[in-house]
């Protein structure tokens, strides 16, 4: 099988996966688990769950208490996108082609939504003590938690709405990256790890690795908005320069931003290549990820 | 010392102890910071986490387990708030006296708090698995996420929201009660008695005594926004019919009203008096609630 069909394979087994653990669209509350299913089923590139089950397998974890953890990692992810669409934040209309969950359901049942599905991933990932009632679950529902909070993803949000409109620093660039892109692939890749028993010194790389990914994929984002065309990247392009943001490419030019990304996917994929633990999709997932054109 | 008295000396308890567990205000995220802490610390009864500790209590639960749980319900509890009172749900300016969150901070970072405190929550919660790593800890985690979710107080707010300017139905109603304020109180009981070891049969008691306290608590309110005079209450009146919702009292008439609170109070009273461990102090707090002016 090559690289494409087996990750063509893997995002179906996640697309399956997502769908035993989303809600019956029954009851009282019917609008909001159709808000919610909705949001979930958009598609996506199930990055976050596949970055999760593969490093999960590099350290040799094969059990199932990795996969309310999967679940629930794409919730999260899901619910930032439905509330960074809510017209408050960047009010857009559509997401990958489709009507943003606010734009079918309203305003009040988007912000619902996105609530309910930050709820439903703590909901989830709790349900993994059943499976195993281990310092590794504990350790695993923590970074879930931090990773998603205001010292992660939220804290990178918060100062990236700030930011809008007004000209930043590289540390504070640095900052927002970080947090609203790398924190919840960090969260992916270190769940995998802790569950699957890796050692400290391990989960520190895996954080690395998962670190410089993140950073790397943002950079590409905002090269790719400046360079590429709305045919093949199938959203709007020039959106930062629209929105007034400042990003790694208005900050250090064109050339500097490849000249980076390709250093820092050489250091991800380094500190990857540096554990004894080895697992060849994940390191060519990662390429993929770090060079992609769209 | 007074029941008054005592109960001022545990409200204090809970505000010294929520203070431990809110961030510290630096760093580019100050301002999502500040308004998670402007938010947690306006006030108000601090009714779950007191009846939380004093269930904990009832069952012989001694131990500092507990505390993680009591921050995160009030967390959460205050993170609805914060939510409810964006302009796209209820549109409120002021709450307590005091300006809402998104009435100083602006309406994005309203709804960026709000997911900060419901993130929070679940991250002050994984603490307590430090504490103690065992079944009880899981089970409260759960009790913790379920309750707080699209079949906890998330449902009930949806189908709250959704019925506003309709007449609904004496089910659709007792649903909302259920969902949208007996949850949390009985999210907050159920995890003190859980964590005090207390037997399922127990713990099913503590659920009952603790959704009659919220139905009752309710409908109270309802008695009280056509009864009392904006002085005694401390905000306005006459509020549901403005908003043109359905209550307890437009549905059945403000004497059957009167009448039910009285039952309900007294079926919660009798479920947890049929429970072999005693706390007076919780008989006198619930008896409060029910019967309270304001």
């Amino acid at each position: 099988m090559s690289f494409k069909e087996e990750l063509q394979k893997r995002t179906e087994e996640i697309e399956e996966l997502l769908r035993r653990y989303l809600p019956k669209e029954e009851g009282f509350q019917k609008t909001v688990l159709e808000a919610v299913n909705y949001s979930v089923t958009a598609g996506g590139k199930r990055l976050r769950p596949i970055l999760m089950r593969e490093t999960y397998r590099m350290f040799g974890g094969s059990g199932p208490v990795i996969e309310p953890y999967m679940a629930a990692i794409e919730m999260i992810h899901t619910y930032s996108l439905v509330h960074d669409d809510l017209p408050a934040m960047d009010n857009d209309e559509y997401r990958r082609g489709r009507k943003t969950t606010h734009a079918v359901y309203g305003e009040a049942m988007g912000i619902l939504a996105g609530d309910a599905l930050l709820n439903l991933a703590f909901e989830t990932a709790a349900q993994a003590f059943e499976l195993d009632l281990s310092e590794r679950t504990a350790k695993a529902m923590r970074i879930l938690a931090e990773k998603a909070g205001i010292y992660g993803m939220i804290g990178g949000q918060v100062v990236d709405v700030e930011s809008e409109g007004y000209a930043i620093s590289r540390e504070k660039l640095d900052f927002i990256y970080r947090l609203k892109t790398s924190a919840l692939i960090e969260s992916s890749m270190m769940i995998g790890a802790v569950l699957a028993g890796a050692t400290e010194d391990e989960v520190e790389r895996i954080e690395r690795t998962a670190r410089d990914v993140g950073l790397a994929f943002q950079i590409q984002d905002d090269i790719l908005d400046v360079t590429s065309t709305l045919e093949v990247l199938g959203k709007p392009i020039h959106s930062d320069e629209k929105n007034e943001k400042t990003t790694y490419v208005t900050l250090e030019g064109l050339d500097k931003a490849r000249q980076d990304v390709e250093e820092i996917s050489k250091r991800a994929l380094a500190t990857l290549a540096s554990l004894e633990r080895k697992n060849p999709f994940l390191e060519e997932l990662i390429t993929m990820l770090i060079t992609r054109e769209k």
